[in-house]
């Protein structure tokens, strides 16, 4: 049923470039998430605005990305786990687009976080953001290796942010009861904490999209 | 190119049956959201643990739409806006089982909540809900009837979301800088309307998704 005329690209070779494309999706979300939190932690003004400036590539590539699925589709006709791989890029297009989204959402929580006096040393919200972006890294490796093992890490990683998220929501409460003037900030930083915990959710989908292509095993809904 | 084997159901039936699905799971995702802000604002503790328990059934729906999406294509190997359809029927049906899960992180800040006198008289978090359910409702409307104008609504609505979200936080910050007894349950109701502006969020994809199906429009990283 393969399309076999010499002008169409190999389906292998086009998967391939695909997947190529989303790993590089993949990297340019891992970096605006990095510079968002580093922005941060540094009170560094104008890598806040660089983030908040620059959703311009991520987006191109969502766009291309789901043209590429389109046309994967409409000239390849793949069958089984071939169609499966597509249906999967398609899927994490949308949840790396997202995470560029979240990066943006850090961003302006940032900013309002600025406006403020410090209200404490930030050391577990970087951490989350490095196990966050370690999910991603991994869940997207997991996916072009479809290497379900890496995919089952990136679902254990989960629990790790979700404990960091909820001590730094405790911490913060701390602060706010003592101090009213932490109020506000601490607010944005808990903010911040969910987009980070947000972040991991979409690692946590991908990994559980690379399970059900390799296994056809549906793990989505036996974890919750 | 569209199989005509007697024994296999004809697209347009099979796509007919994908969209009343999808609307059967829009409508669950929407119940579970409006039981989650009723036993907010009703202070009913029996009906969120409904809700926490009840999502079998659209877990269920998320992995037959998935698996009726992949027949499809398998099957049909649809081409142009019938081969889009199927992949907004992908995309939709992920933002559906989200919002499940929404309404899920509404009954768990509402549990905490519900532990606490309450803060004030909830009125913008209802008119929240509702605006996110309607929005959610239409979208998927829209996807049904390939209806570019109510899609447009749906994104015009968003604003008027995003603007409660505002004032929601505006404000419950002045009651936690009065009293510092309100700035726990406070806190978990900033959490809900943003979990309900996320909602909105998702009926956006949507009807994004649908502008681009029948227009081939992507009007997706131009509002932004």
């Amino acid at each position: 049923m393969a399309a076999t005329n010499t002008n169409i690209p190999h389906f292998q070779e086009e998967l391939d470039q695909l997947k190529a494309r989303l790993l590089e999706m993949g990297g340019l979300a891992e970096d605006r998430v990095r510079s968002a939190v580093k922005a941060l932690v540094d009170r560094d003004q104008a890598l806040v605005e660089q983030v908040l400036d620059g959703d311009g590539p991520i987006n191109q590539l969502h766009m291309e990305i789901d043209s590429r699925c389109v046309r994967l589709l409409a000239l390849h006709q793949p069958m089984a786990v071939d169609l499966r791989a597509v249906l999967s890029a398609v899927k994490i297009n949308t949840d790396l687009e997202r995470v560029g989204d979240l990066a943006i959402n850090i961003a302006e929580a940032a900013i309002r976080y600025l406006s403020h006096p410090p209200v404490k040393e930030l050391i577990d919200i970087p951490r989350m953001a490095d196990i966050a972006q370690g999910m991603l890294r991994d869940a997207l490796d997991a996916f072009v290796r479809r290497d379900t093992l890496l995919a089952q890490q990136v679902l254990d990683a989960d629990d790790a942010l979700d404990a960091l998220k909820t001590q730094v929501f405790r911490e913060l409460l701390t602060y706010m009861l003592q101090d009213p003037h932490t109020i506000e900030p601490s607010l944005d930083l808990i903010l911040i904490s969910r987009h980070l915990e947000r972040i991991g959710d979409h690692a946590t989908n991908i990994a559980e999209d690379v399970i059900f292509l390799v296994s056809a095993r549906d793990v989505r809904h036996h974890a919750h």
